[in-house]
């Protein structure tokens, strides 16, 4: 099996496998709820959040949790179109009945706040990191341009958080999403929805038609189910290896182990262009766990990857023609990155 | 850690506990797909279903994915009133814009399929074994019922499947949906849906307010995503270690694992009114997977058992005065049958 150096999942550390491989816990009684709102605290704080949801799904039910639970069908959304997440982001929109606005925005920029046109809608739906770029967007300045024009503010974090720093409370994101298998370090299979005070408060005014994503349900067996704090079954297994993944990024410190990654990713970009590789993102935009290399034979480059050992990503409409590098968990490291690099180069 | 004797989750064999631990895998590409549509073809024929689908979710998640793709809101649906899990899928109807009518039964008998109005309804729901009485309900003369009237069949088999024979091909059960944690013997994590073949055909008519919920969209990609057979990321480990608990099953056969849980339930019964305990459900209707013994202190019992080792579960509303043991997974064997009596006798 190859390393994976792809924008997710992430290989998972040697403790979080051991976690992985306990016997089946019961996600109910005297040890499992304080524990599991224990977690919920730890990631509210990582996130910067007031507070978070864990449910079982993906990012993607996370977008759709976010949604269904901030806006009512009919609401009219702006999403600025940043690659293939931003189109699945409007899709998901779209199905739970709200208007969409997706804006065209350059694909090779980060979106422009001033040029977004808010006149007339509810909310703004933006991608903080769009794996199909590896650009990062400036998610603080679209909170504030929001926030001044009274509409929510919801950030697909998928691709972000844990490797980018996302400062809720400060700039007005009034919802983040995010998935435990990117920047967390975590096995997939969770949705993770995370609120400011102001988001926090309004999902309290919509109830979504839906029985397991109406997150009013999720507060009440928190707050009143000193058994089971959670209306249904949880990934116990995954929900565990999540635990010891935050614990692990809090006894660095989150701002250490975003550092780090930003340094990290500093030096993929350097050793990629001493090789002679293009970087799609441009400078002080570049996303710190995926980075984007523009070529004209993806499959070349993957097959060079996977002759090394490692498996990287191929490019995602509408830009196939690259591979994507993710600097995610085990293989976050300067020994992964000369490893790439190497292999990307090897003509043989 | 006490051993798990309580109606789900179960213990898994070691060799799924192994399988959790391996390192985490792309949820795509060439190995994966044929992997994944390979273990949704074995899950289908399990389940004698047409067709199935695996989701990141649980129990609840797949009652709301098969009333959402087979019913629209304004639709009429029949839920009789088995206990704790038929008010939960009322609940899961009512949420999604269905008018239900939960219709009242005796606790402590089967739902009898001739006392069901079913005139005027589009859907009849209704729970396989609720794991609040342990009783298990007569799904194929429902079945049969709800073919003569033109309504749309689904079994709530959480707590049955893997453990009590489903036929839903010569039965006419348009839709089942449980998930892995119980009778399949794996962890929690998923939600399992499938379909007969009129069933399977209903959901294309309906698109269900909800991206991830849409089970055309699911189709669509295992239809034509050769790289990745599920349009959201899936939990790898949690899909891996239900294979392998799949594949355990059939290599022992489906009716042959059916038929020794069947023999272990019937001995559980004769020991615990050797010992003078009482069982809930009546001769002939009693449940494989979950059995309850009405008692007056429940709290005791389960004290009892923790003080051997053991894990029972607490009584469910309405019947609250009982525990409630499960005979699944690793602890499904006659020495835990045997360990449980005792710890339950056990005056000391």
């Amino acid at each position: 099996m190859e390393r994976l150096m792809i924008p997710g999942p992430a290989e998972l550390h040697p403790d979080d496998l051991a976690v992985l491989a306990e016997q089946t816990v019961p996600h109910y009684g005297d040890r499992w709820a304080p524990f599991f709102r224990g977690l919920l605290d730890d990631v509210a704080h990582l996130l910067d959040a007031e507070t978070a949801y864990i449910l079982p799904g993906s990012g993607t039910a996370g977008i759709e949790i976010a949604i269904a639970n901030l806006f009512a069908a009919g609401d009219r959304v702006v999403v600025p179109d940043t690659g293939y997440f931003a189109t699945r982001v409007a899709e998901v929109a779209e199905a739970l009945g709200l208007r969409v606005k997706l804006v065209a925005t350059p694909l090779g920029a980060p979106v422009d706040p001033d040029g977004l046109d808010l006149a007339g809608a509810d909310g703004l739906l933006a991608v903080h990191v769009d794996s199909t770029t590896g650009i990062r967007h400036p998610v603080e300045e679209l909170a504030r341009r929001a926030r001044a024009a009274g509409v929510t503010f919801v950030v697909d974090a998928v691709a972000s958080a844990g490797g980018e720093r996302l400062r809720l409370r400060e700039s007005g994101i009034d919802a983040v999403v995010t998935a435990p298998q990117k920047g967390l370090a975590a096995p997939p299979g969770l949705a993770i929805v995370a609120f400011d005070r102001r988001g926090s408060e309004q999902i309290r005014r919509h109830r979504p038609r839906s029985w397991f994503f109406d997150l009013t349900r999720w507060q009440e067996a928190r707050d009143k189910d000193e058994w089971e704090p959670h209306p249904v079954t949880m990934p116990t297994a995954v929900v565990r290896a999540l635990a010891a993944s935050v614990a692990r990024i809090a006894s660095v410190g989150v701002d250490s182990w975003i550092a780090d990654r930003h340094a990290l990713a500093g030096y993929l970009r350097s050793r990629l262009r001493a090789a002679g590789f293009d970087v799609f993102a441009p400078d002080g935009h570049a996303a710190n766990l995926v980075t984007v290399v523009p070529c004209d034979d993806p499959d070349l480059y993957a097959r060079r990857a996977i002759r090394h050992g490692l498996m990287i990503g191929r490019g995602l409409p509408p830009l196939a023609g690259a591979v994507r590098i993710g600097l995610l968990g085990e293989t976050a490291t300067t020994a992964s990155v000369d490893r790439i690099v190497r292999a990307l180069e090897d003509r043989t």
